[in-house]
């Protein structure tokens, strides 16, 4: 009776041992699939979430996960930054339906005789054509007429947005009632101290822009491949997280990015050449024809310099400065907002007026939607880190 | 007989698909951990090699395989650029030891009176110093009194050098004769355009030097961020390598370099700050000291632009040359080469000469051996590609 019962015990361990070792190896399959570094179809690893939308069922793919797309939400871990006479909420709305962050410019919006009113409009409108997070940059530099910053913040905070970007001088004023509501605050600032302080502050991730960038690099010229590097340092240090910033237009510089420290990146210029870009074709195809040597300074002789589209009249207020340094009466007749603001909305003139542009410039082969931007850049990021820098690193397995 | 004969078939069969399900699950739990992505000891995944040297074995650790590391023989894909009054024998043999390509300075070396002599005595110490690749550094820009290039030229070929860093202007002339010995030629340049020329002329290796850099950035202020991802799609798509140089120090930015298409990581003034590079003490300090901010450029009234410590002596050149732009005759008392080679060989004094940095001075925080800083940087590179890269994925496991 014994035997029998241990030779019944003897042979069904042996099936359990079996069914076990089976389940087991199929789980280890599965985990090799999942972790294999080289492999051939890496759009297969990534997360798919199903969303409801307009009582359809949307599945999203998100590739990357970081502090930049668990903090705003998003989908992926790209930002499009403030651009003055570019920010409107149609670009906005249609980077964030792409899984991007699109941000609305508060000072392109909120002019005379509506002020900050006209924001809140443009927020509105914003949120009809997208049910994904947006954002509103606030820049704080020096210009002619103060802008009605106590009214941008009050509509912005009336109007329930959830995300800000400020940029430029010290925003601790800034920053202070919008954490008190509850808003997340990203800081675009171009130098270590500064995002210190702006943390400091309240912050709760810098955007760091160096020399590379459109607009107003500072005056340090500190380019991004050393500021990112040592931000990927010092910030960390600190535990404050950061995007990169200024120059960006590829999935390799995402990739790099995030191999620096930085836990996504912000695009300026790469986003004027989009088919959604709310700006002159002819301002689109001046973007693509060009190369990386076609951006220069201006105002550097009155300690606010900004990297425009090299064209005649950059080149003349340049002339201006050297014969007159710090004289802004003496340019101010080439370089006001409205001849800005025509060019891009009106004429397409891309010679009489000066306007902003990364170097970033020289990386824009196309105008796409911002759909497929992101997409690609996602899909590109995600290739180099699956497909390139894994082969060149030596496996185990290869001895 | 028959059901006897079929019971223990059947019984064995059973124990040999256990056992052989058993060697499978194995087999793949040894891949799994060979491309775990998020290990926790990426150490364990280097290839070593090992090798006699000296009747001992030594084991190599060499995480990466690139391009350069397979051109040039070398173990790790870093290389010590040509920098003057720096890349002596005794530097370049240090780092060629500690798996990178060293390389030595033929300007700094081939003066009067042995000239090109003085050269071939050079290659010989670094010989006897090391059994592994390095090279010899050619700069072509104008100076002062013309270098007996084809001196140099003939004392590498006759020396047997494998590896040439040619660097400024058109090295065409000189690849010739160095193509017909042989020997590998790496372009350092400025420019995508010079980048191409340069390899139509013979170059094996393109090194693209940015804004960032040491020494001489060019006059078009194209940075690294942007030059690279352009290289990166324009070189590679010619099948022309290229290295990143300028403002690198950090592996960070190694994973950085090498996602956006590099193949290796050229650095000058970070090897300025190891125990072993000849140079005075207080010029390591003052790296060491220095942040991000501590360079300026000098010469861009001369089209010759330089990027040098931000001194006193640097200052004083800029102001004379703001006031008589082009006169090199008006600064040659300041910037003349023996005060450099006093600074850096026998005072140490940090502010009575204009001496060639990098940006990459901002991230240099203390002085170690050449073997600690390759062996730090590669570490980092993997590490950052292994885990921060991996984990920012979302692997297909997690849903």
């Amino acid at each position: 009776m014994f035997e029998i019962f241990f030779l019944v015990l003897f042979s069904l361990s042996k099936r359990l041992l079996l069914f076990l070792n089976f389940v087991w190896a199929l789980k280890r399959k599965k985990r090799c699939l999942s972790l294999n570094e080289e492999t051939k179809k890496p759009r297969n690893g990534k997360k798919i979430i199903a969303q409801k939308k307009n009582n359809n069922i949307e599945l999203l793919i998100m590739p990357f996960k970081t502090k930049l797309t668990e903090l705003c939400g998003i989908e992926h871990p790209i930002v499009q930054g403030g651009m003055h006479y570019v920010g409107y909420p149609s670009l906005a709305a249609q980077v964030s339906n792409a899984g991007g962050l699109g941000i609305i410019t508060a000072l392109t919006i909120a002019q005379p005789p509506r002020g900050a009113e006209a924001l809140r409009d443009a927020i509105r409108e914003c949120r009809r054509l997208t049910d994904k997070p947006f954002g509103v940059n606030i820049t704080l530099l020096p210009v002619g007429v103060p802008p009605d910053y106590e009214g941008i913040v009050r509509v912005i905070i009336e109007e329930g947005v959830k995300i800000v970007e400020t940029a430029g001088r010290s925003p601790a004023a800034v920053i202070k009632p919008l954490k008190k509501a509850g808003i997340i605050v990203i800081h675009k600032c171009v130098a270590i101290r500064h995002a210190l302080s702006a943390a400091k502050a309240g912050a709760d991730m810098i955007s760091m822009d160096g020399f590379d960038c459109g607009g107003h690099p500072g005056e340090e010229d500190v380019g991004n491949w050393v500021l990112l590097a040592k931000a990927g340092s010092v910030l960390r240090q600190h535990s404050i997280p950061f995007i990169a910033s200024g120059g960006c237009a590829t999935g390799t510089q995402l990739a790099a990015a995030l191999s620096l420290g930085a836990e996504g990146m912000n695009m300026g210029t790469r986003f004027m050449a989009t088919r959604e870009a709310p700006i002159h074709a002819n301002i689109k195809k001046a973007l693509v024809e060009a190369d990386e040597r076609s951006t220069t300074h201006i105002f550097r002789t009155v300690n606010n310099t900004e990297r425009v589209y090299k064209n005649a009249q950059a080149m003349k207020v340049r002339e201006i400065e050297s014969e007159h340094p710090g004289d802004f009466s003496k340019i101010y007749h080439l370089v006001k907002g409205e001849l800005y603001r025509k060019s891009f909305q009106e004429t397409g003139d891309t010679e009489n007026s000066v306007w902003s542009c990364g170097q970033s410039i020289g990386l824009i082969d196309d105008v796409k939607s911002c759909k497929e931007l992101i997409t690609d850049i996602v899909n590109e990021a995600e290739n180099t880190i699956r497909g390139r820098l894994s082969s060149m690193l030596v496996h185990r397995s290869r001895y």
